[in-house]
């Protein structure tokens, strides 16, 4: 049954007091949780910043691409891949299938099993991650969080992305390869960046900030998912104020990891997925766009389909 | 060990019978075999009509975004969905993370499993069906299909696709809304639809068959599942001589079933995946295009990197 | 991090608002909750009714051993075995593996996915279900439910059960075959059945009641899963007056279902479970036992130490 | 369709060719495919050494029985134990389920997924392992290994398992706690520990072997998993001629690894699951047997009936 039926079984009382629990449960006061919701999309919006993607958006993509060169963001997901936590990733070929017929046709399949939408190349949907127990637009965990799918904010809701993206990096802004192990990324690195790109950023935009990291991906794994260097939490609110769609990154979190604020965990995907409905995606390959100099580009990605999930896994590309 | 170590192994006269074997198991005759392979992309190739992507292409798709409107041809993975005999598909949400610090982060993961690249809107690479043995280019199963993962022909080399699509509408042609449950789809059918569209098609196209039968989709799907119309052996060669880069359709098969010829099972898989390197994607929604009538337009899909996988789950779009 | 320390980042009013939260979520009021709680076994205790297994009860169940027979009361897991809601069950056998050595040695594994402790034959654990948030022993779901396993109640505490089984073959004295699809047994049922079979309930044992519903297993599944004769609220009590340690059945839930009560859900779980530490234990094949009339053997089953798992997969078996 | 059809398909010339492949297939000569099959049971013969099990080895285990005491054999299977290869085992709890009710039912499930019968305390089957295509009693994989489970040898064929059960604890022989990391136990030393424990092996007994490797269980996984002590051809083939019905250890594989003969690559599975049809069981904790100096007990196991499957999980017991 859902929450609302339970309610009802309760006395008027306990009711009372249910409701005092769901305030204190959130572990946020009103007043916090009156800084982020109902979303400037409406209360009963579940897009977030999709709803910034336009005909013209796509429109704007679409002029960008001139050569017809197509870059593949999106890694290889493979046994052995850096992972968070006991988080699992398998593959398996079965035993041929024969079809009846005299031409003998045999067929493959493949069995894959883990959490999808949280391993490898990583888009994180806003179902994924909340303060307490309000997510974006004050959607309560409670609530949607269902055993079979999220019946709120699930990623079938965000829709296919075509928009204009821009690359920030922040490693050759720096002289490095690679920025530090747990180097916070701050508003003026982005800014100093895109300066000298000659580039801006525009409501809508998919911003992809270049670390380095990711040149550690397959190679040094331990090291890659240890920490990892990233945008901090004034980065992150420079970029919510231009309005952006998607930040992403070629690390494991986008956001710079430990916080160096130790008390800390996550601010970034707090600030970004649940008060501004921005989404995220991590573990990127971003070498090649950098290595080009491609700092403006159609990004172009449509999330898996998957009723009720908190991410989508896939292979985002960048063609201009 | 891989085969050619445990054949060193054999004594010489055993070596001679299984190189005897090798033609025999393939279940079809040398003289079948040098039909189509190796392939006109050379006897390494493993990307098949991948081949005939290129940067024009890609700039002849750019030119048809004209409104900058996105369709949506991924159908929602859910269950319930249609399946193919015993695959599955299954998605559950873990109880909530908690991460440690005094702002509360709270995440939610996705378990997902499932034939992943076989179920829903499905995406056929060339290491998902053969002729006895042989696959694309004269691969042998035995050789390539391992535990972990196709070691040739996986998903994972297919690369993204940005090209022009045509939607070829069948349906319509035939005055119906959905054609019968196991209507053969002729080359005359098709270039009868073409023609009413005052469309051609092109070497590298996208070509998507509108049968109508996907409206039965989470409607009936008992219905949808059984037989199919779709497209027949003489149908799929007009396709392969118009060198297509993939062929798609609203049902479950792309081509008839059963097939007409009670002795063949999945022939059109075997004359466009196995001898002419061209892919298949399946259970697609090509409603929205036949209702606004577009026949022409940016297909773009780029298959999720599963390394080894025999095919893709996906949401591919068309942009005009 | 754990609940408690998120606790301490709450204000001590919001912390007050928690406590009486608590009480309010579990949507039982404080009355109800000190009836069945600490357990007779301590506070601590997360074993249950297995405290009663002791090695006089193994060696009273090796005094039924007379004949050396034994009776495999675990179903064949399968697909398209009777499934509840939308669990599933999977199995693949991988392509072979090869192991490098002149002997040739090849092998093959099995990929299983599923609710494994809740699919078939199936133990349910003293973590499976609960009373709102509270389960045996008063633990809250809120503090031991954690994504990665129960970390209190959780499967693998039970350890292996040797000890003295008895069906009550309630079919045989309705003289039927099978009861009604949806009979309540009551307590008289039991106590005329165990009349009729001479056999008395001892602490420590495990009762088996045999409906003929198991006779529909994988024969007609739709009728097998729509409803099922099984014990009712009345009948768990006077089971749990006994003492016994588990509860069987050859049908879905052990109770009947629906409840004659409409407005209760699986109130049988709950008194036997959360109330009584008692375990249950569900699609059984009774139907051996039951042609034999063996009324009284020994049961022997070792849950499957899933660590933090709801319940165990299996095949117990009864030795006379 | 399986292979008897699709030979029909063939011209008979090639359907000749065929013949000879298999022979060839099978990477061994007929001369040494003599040498174990048709087994001692009968060509038909899917049980192996379980034909070994008898009422009259039940009450001989039942006899064995005197002070009721329970001794786990089974491991916890839980994230990061040992795992061979890329094998993996995945457990997660849903969130919490609500039943409709106004008595507030909540329960919780476990997602599982994994190689199932071949992680952890496994017990491995009839069709796990071969000598090249054949297995025991000459079942050929190209039969059998069909994707949706082993058409021939499941683990379903076992049936419940209850014997006299024996320890011989070559640790102790060699006065070691734990034998070295790459010993061959031969079968001197099997002797010598069964004369110095005063036990001898009888036709349908358990054989369970204590190395010490296993005090490395989830303390040194890798050191664990990387070699491990274990039996040679030579004490394996002095345990298949006292005519047991299982061998097991408290090592990952039971027998020696890597072999001393580096040309060898599991010759001791080989020669107890495919040449004579006896079952091994891996990954056992037998410390506590060896601390109690329990030589002689019955052994309990009920394989998991995963129709299809090549081995089973499980916690077996030793009861004395």
């Amino acid at each position: 049954m859902n929450r609302k039926n339970s309610v009802r079984t309760i006395p008027a009382f306990a009711g009372f007091l249910l409701l005092v629990a769901v305030i204190a449960c959130t572990s946020i006061t009103p007043g916090e949780a009156q800084r982020w919701y109902p979303s400037r999309w409406g209360a009963a919006d579940q897009r977030g910043a999709a709803n910034r993607l336009t005909p013209a958006k796509v429109l704007e993509a679409k002029d960008l691409i001139k050569q017809g060169m197509v870059y593949q963001l999106g890694r290889v997901y493979e046994s052995g891949m850096p992972m968070f936590g006991t988080r699992h990733y398998s593959l398996r070929i079965p035993q041929t299938f024969k079809i009846a017929g005299s031409n003998q046709a045999m067929y493959h399949d493949e069995l894959v099993s883990g959490e999808l939408g949280q391993v490898g190349t990583q888009f994180d949907g806003l179902g994924h991650l909340g303060i307490g127990d309000l997510f974006y637009n004050g959607n309560n965990r409670t609530e949607f969080a269902q055993p079979e799918g999220l019946t709120k904010l699930g990623i079938e809701n965000v829709g296919p992305i075509m928009t204009r993206g821009v690359l920030i990096d922040v490693a050759r802004l720096k002289g490095k390869a690679q920025l530090e192990s747990n180097y916070e990324i701050t508003a003026a690195d982005l800014q100093a960046a895109l300066k000298s790109e000659s580039i801006e950023i525009r409501p809508g935009d998919v911003v992809l900030v270049h670390t380095g990291w990711g040149s550690l991906w397959m190679k040094d794994n331990a090291t890659y998912s240890k920490t990892s260097p990233g945008i901090g939490v004034a980065a992150a609110q420079f970029l919510a104020d231009k309005e952006v769609t998607v930040v992403g990154a070629d690390n494991w979190g986008v956001e710079v990891n430990p916080n160096p604020d130790a008390s800390l965990g996550a601010p970034v995907h707090q600030l970004l997925l649940a008060r501004n409905g921005i989404y995220l995606h991590e573990n990127l390959n971003t070498e090649e766009l950098a290595r080009d100099a491609v700092y403006e580009f159609a990004y172009i990605f449509a999330p898996l389909r998957l009723k009720g999930a908190t991410g989508s896994p896939g292979n985002p590309i960048a063609v201009r």
